[in-house]
């Protein structure tokens, strides 16, 4: 994600403590009071400017959901866009996903999304590729039993690694399509990215994995 | 594979038996003693015109192979290759790969390979599929411990079945391209079927998966 200046990003999101939650620490296992209702709670990592998200929130108001994003200066598009929207099951987190289990206690959460996520595609940067083994075992610790993981990319050595990495952390694969774009699935809710890449002619890759009963 | 009518093809078949094994169930559990040494067996089924196995067995002497193909009007190509290349390490197999267990005993292949299998892309002829749960059954029963399957394919919906129907049955992913052309990999054996697909550009897909130790 190509960073601009945009010195005004950090001020913009204090004054939306409704929408970007400030020191979500303090939700930890509580995250259904600030919802005020039990529905289940699915979050997505990389948010990015929020189109997926803010989207999938509008369609589905009886499922709570949290983007994080680490980058100021994007998270505020993500934040126009809940600004324009006011959705009340859509919250934004502005940290970094390696503190997950800080945000969340065990089993608070339902499905994780990554979409289009970092590829990192040298060797030496494995570990911050979003499905390495770390990760893998980090969202564990927060999902509920048997809780998935939804992935997309354009990427195809990232899915290569992806599904390697899921098969070997023994999740198991419900669903892939190689090439989403010409497929049946339907419903498919679009990033920022994936508008960007398919107009290039990119395939897009997609998955679902679930984790064993705990 | 399209069947044209070769009426000679049974009689030549019967004129090679040191080639073209009959009645195989005689060696399930002695291979071995066929081959005259305990080099690893790897056999492939539906061979087709068996330039992938007998380019293999040219390639890895060390290695015993065994081609498995269902029609005589196909086996007779790969049998012409046989006979061109007389391969102390390559045996042909006429027979359905239903039966495998009359001609393994427990424990007796170390690798198998599916090359562009037949796709079956009606759902009511899944159970045909190679890859079907039922036929990861059967490989298991005759593949050593940690054993493995090597696919390839060009077709994306069989591809993708099959890593769902891998996965749900416990096996570990350990290689895949979704590209296999334009991939790294190294000393790739095409076949038949790969040369004609590539040649009007149909991507290759390729995985190795392994069985959990015994
Ligand atoms: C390539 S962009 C994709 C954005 C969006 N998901 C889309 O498909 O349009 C990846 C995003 O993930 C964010 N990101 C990467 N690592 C992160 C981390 N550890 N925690 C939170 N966000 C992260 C980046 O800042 C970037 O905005
Ligand atoms: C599409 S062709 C591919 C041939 C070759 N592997 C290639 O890549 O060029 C599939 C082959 O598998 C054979 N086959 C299909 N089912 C089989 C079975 N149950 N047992 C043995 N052979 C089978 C077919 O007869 C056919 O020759």
């Amino acid at each position: 994600m190509r960073l601009r200046n945009k010195p005004w990003a950090k001020e913009k999101i204090s004054a939306y403590p409704q929408y970007v939650v400030p020191n979500p620490e303090q939700y930890k296992g509580k995250w259904h009071e600030l919802f005020g209702n039990h529905h289940p709670i699915h979050i997505e990592i990389g948010t990015g400017k929020g189109q997926f998200i803010t989207g999938m929130a509008k369609e589905n108001p009886e499922i709570n959901y949290i983007g994080i994003e680490l980058y100021e200066s994007v998270i505020v598009s993500a934040l126009d866009k809940l600004i324009e929207n006011d959705l009340p099951n859509l919250r934004l987190l502005n940290v970094n996903a390696k503190d997950l289990a800080s945000f969340f206690e065990n089993g608070e959460v339902e499905r994780i999304y990554l979409n289009f996520s970092d590829p990192w595609p040298k060797k030496r940067h494995e570990k911050r590729r979003l499905t390495h083994h770390s990760f893998l075992e980090l969202y564990e610790q927060i999902l509920i039993s048997e809780g998935e993981i939804h992935f997309k990319t354009d990427n195809q050595g990232l899915f290569e690694y992806s599904l390697m990495s899921f098969s070997q952390y023994g999740l198991l694969l419900t669903y892939v399509s190689l090439d989403l774009h010409h497929s049946d699935f339907s419903g498919n809710m679009m990033t920022e990215y994936e508008e960007k890449f398919a107009a290039k002619g990119n395939r897009i890759y997609r998955c679902e994995v679930k984790y064993r009963a705990k």
